[in-house]
């Protein structure tokens, strides 16, 4: 018996888990692609809570970093970045539930070399930024092409690194709003979580009907914090299974895997993310629980585990997270 | 001569401070209000630059809080909040513009109590919010009906407070996002800064063709800060004169007085409203009087002046500014 | 009558605001220049309360950048930096009293050019530095040796800054701690805050025997948030009047003048700071007037005044007041 | 081969990481606890590189929280807490050192339950605290006594936690500042990061003569973070080696275990802590595999780890570690 048989997204499902239609989302179908979340476009795909889609997303940069150019941040233009591939309109969605959506791949999609980082001026996690804004001198800008395969990226003549895919971008549209594709919030977007990867189930909590589900911006791999603010960048091949989970109630993304059930946070300064993160798994712990909220707070004291998606977007994320074990 | 003849405003301005139409939008010219800075919808005025325009504004709560009611967010209804009118459409007005507002006068409007603040659960620079979000119990809500006019704030029986009215949310539409109404940001927004009164310009970014002027939220007065939230917030009559900086290419709201030049900053965490909105001055102050970045840097040391406008708002906004007497 | 006669200095004050005995703390006297505000030397004079005492304080380098040089930081040897002269033993001051400190003058002491300013490697509001650890090349340095008097600051041919000096540094050693002379914190120490200038009277939280008041660190005049990180900084003369106030419990910084009364905070983010100060005079204007907390909390959103000191050192201060006409 | 052999420890150590001579402090040889950082008290014990030193700790309630009491802040006296042991002398360390600590084991030490926390008022990730200072009530206050053995701890009925202890507190004394054993900074301290466990070393910056270890503060398991403020605190004994590496110039402390290498930053926000904790690993990989700075800040966005260790006292802390396969 896998592990999904017992996650909330069976267990509370519209699908029960269930694996419904197959859907294809190619970059032609997509056509135009979105650099906001919101509610202001035509869904590209409507499908039933089951749906397995296989969905083609760009990288980052939409592909118009080929090589490696001295000045990346001439071939790129603001606000145009980071484009998403959807929104996927989810029949019965409604303000108040949450889509679930279960990762089951990410290849990489492309010729070689398919994975690109670089150094952009006032961009990063170490750098003086648009809002961090000093006087210094930039840094200089730099790019870096890199092979990938699902066995690994080929960093350099003497290191190789894992092949850990994950989707940096994935959200719903929030009711009113329509923001920058580069932030994340309640509502996912741009959370650069490492966690976001095959093998776990997101569930997304849903502003507007249908749920508007966005994704795009896949990493092969990337640190905690996404250091330089540019992850190994690749076009990707993703497959995902769309659920609905009807009144979930969360107001912030929240993450299951086999072992473990997270939370995660956007905001600025740092310590905010990683409150929000832990406030909401002091709630549910208790709720699942029925511990007392101070009982769950002084469990998660002893076990809790935080991630450091993001430190360099325009609010940072944070997943705390319990091992399921622990929640009896 | 009055000090607008020197202004930026008016020697600058595509209508070089002269006054060209006279144009007035009502509550029911406005009809539909915006809980969105953006530009996805379409303007409810199309002007000249030099034109006068009369706005009427709504207060912060849509008027819906008419008593001294126990729960007032229990008459709310998140995120359709802080409604504002407009957008105006610049005839002219380009990205990489700077459409210069003076404001001429702001009036209460409508009966008596017509002065509202309240203390909202999660919302304050002193309670714990969504963001800065911890498991201490709220504090009980509550709501302050004011008499207000034009001679005075009636707070109290023993205070009466100046009558000292400003624009809280006034700016332009960002190129492709709709940001929420109660946050500010490059494009201006909710600032809530008392400098945003009668007798000041202030220049707001154009992003978009005709940039898309809103506003809302006049405050009868309001401490530095914004301490709980919620300013005396009053519907208004808010005469306005807009003209049109070619090319002028500030990136953040700038504001000019009989007496000072202002750059604001809209951030979280504080320090870096503050670092944006210094870096823009000595920049500007640098560009003004042919001194080095270096000198101007060490000149604001001995005489900027910051304003906090608002703790409590998505970003916190601070004003930095230099009297005009030392730009030489 | 002065307004002196009214204040909390005069009201509760052991020595009822009355001058007692004069002494003097010469550069020769003090000898030894202290670089931790801490319980750990010995007085170097002590008075009673009400004694009139005059003080003569180095600048923040110890009068060792004497012209203006290209590597300032060459002659500092860090962390022997912002001497103080003190500590005054103030007898019958006990942990839970306040001393109170009434600043009559300060005077530029010493040859011309007498202020000094300059830009140093990683220090500064507009610079990356050892907290905010960045990867950005840094500013070259820079000295500015400016001439001042009591009737101006000659910042350039083209610019004269007003003569307004005050105390950068000033406060009581903790219980336990010994701390830098470059960071504020609940004790005063190197606030930079231009209120503390002459005409004012600060109150300083006792956390030991004796208060042990330090001071120095005088500047000719500084703008908000002393943004490079350095004032005009000058060696100087100052006259101050001690009183102790039994029993006034404030937990950190009060600051009264003929119009205002102030409480400061010390913290980063800057916005803790903001909340201190605020916090702290919410609760005495409570206290004070009788209102609940609520209530403060709202009159303090309509009319409470914040001024920024610092935003360079290692915690930034910041300044929270009322008008006292509004204390009714 | 022990990966110790390959340690900077055996490899720079003036010990070469050989084990010398034996000592033991016992709550009796120690006597008089230390409640801050500094170079004002003298060493309880001196040894030469090589030491192997038995440190018997004090919980950091000093061992007063003996039950589950129902206001523990009344059975705790401010500033006297977090009790430290030391400090330990080693010869011919020198500022600009670095003094290596090998920690061989921790034990639980003293009378069932031996593990200790609590909720207190006005402490904790997610409460308003004396720094975000707000006006929301305080949670009741709380205590958990707990069974610890090395098996396990035994949290309820039904969850046993695995024993995974470490030393919340340990660092050397700053050169003139005596600073609290609450607090973390770059000379150590309450750093509460869990990596600070037997089977790693830590390198501690020495700023005075002798280096002056101190540490205290064990805890038996910790979550990421230390949510509430108190980890499971125990009286414990400790097995430390200690050796010297001269000149080894590390601003910041830097841990070593068998597969990673990190640094630990300490500031406020939390954003400054990761800064500091990547700035200095970005360098240290730099100099160590002869890759540009560019390089390391590239290599480490891909592959580099972040530990929240605790986002509760005076400085947050966050370690930042590459994997040591990596330094190629």
């Amino acid at each position: 018996m896998s592990w999904f048989e017992t996650s909330i997204m069976n267990r509370k499902g519209v699908a029960k888990g269930a694996e419904g239609a197959r859907h294809k989302i190619t970059i032609e179908d997509q056509g135009t692609f979105h650099y906001v979340y919101g509610p202001y476009v035509d869904p590209v795909l409507e499908v039933e809570p089951g749906a397995v889609v296989t969905v083609e997303t760009h990288d980052a940069f939409e592909g118009k970093i080929k090589e490696e150019v001295p000045n990346p941040s001439e071939h790129l233009n603001f606000p145009f970045l980071n484009p998403q591939t959807g929104p996927i309109f989810v029949k019965g969605a409604e303000k108040g539930d949450a889509l679930a959506v279960k990762i089951i791949s990410i290849k990489p999609r492309g010729p070689q070399p398919v994975g690109t980082t670089c150094l952009l001026t006032e961009f990063g996690g170490l750098v003086a930024t648009g809002d961090t804004a000093l006087l210094n001198p930039p840094l200089p800008e730099k790019v870096k092409k890199i092979r990938v395969d699902e066995n690994g990226v080929y960093w350099s003549d003497t290191v190789t690194l894992p092949y850990e895919p994950f989707i940096g971008t994935i959200g719903t549209a929030p009711q009113i709003e329509a923001i920058s594709s580069l932030q994340p919030d309640y509502y996912g977007g741009n959370m650069d979580l490492p966690d976001v990867a095959p093998g776990s189930i997101i569930y997304l909590p849903v502003q507007t009907e249908g749920g508007f589900l966005y994704l795009g911006d896949c990493h092969a791999i990337q640190g905690d914090g996404e250091l330089c603010g540019v992850a190994l960048e690749m076009p990707a091949t993703v497959e995902l299974q769309v659920d609905l989970i009807k009144g979930h109630g969360n107001s912030w993304p929240q993450l299951e895997t086999e072992d473990r059930m997270m939370f995660i946070g956007s905001a600025r300064p740092m310590e905010d993310a990683a409150r929000i993160a832990y406030r909401e798994l002091v709630r549910w712990v208790a709720a699942e629980t029925g511990q007392s909220e101070a009982e769950a707070y002084m469990l998660l004291t002893m076990c809790g585990k935080v991630r450091l998606g993001n430190m360099v977007d325009p609010k940072y994320s944070i997943g705390a997270a319990i091992e399921k074990k622990y929640l009896t």
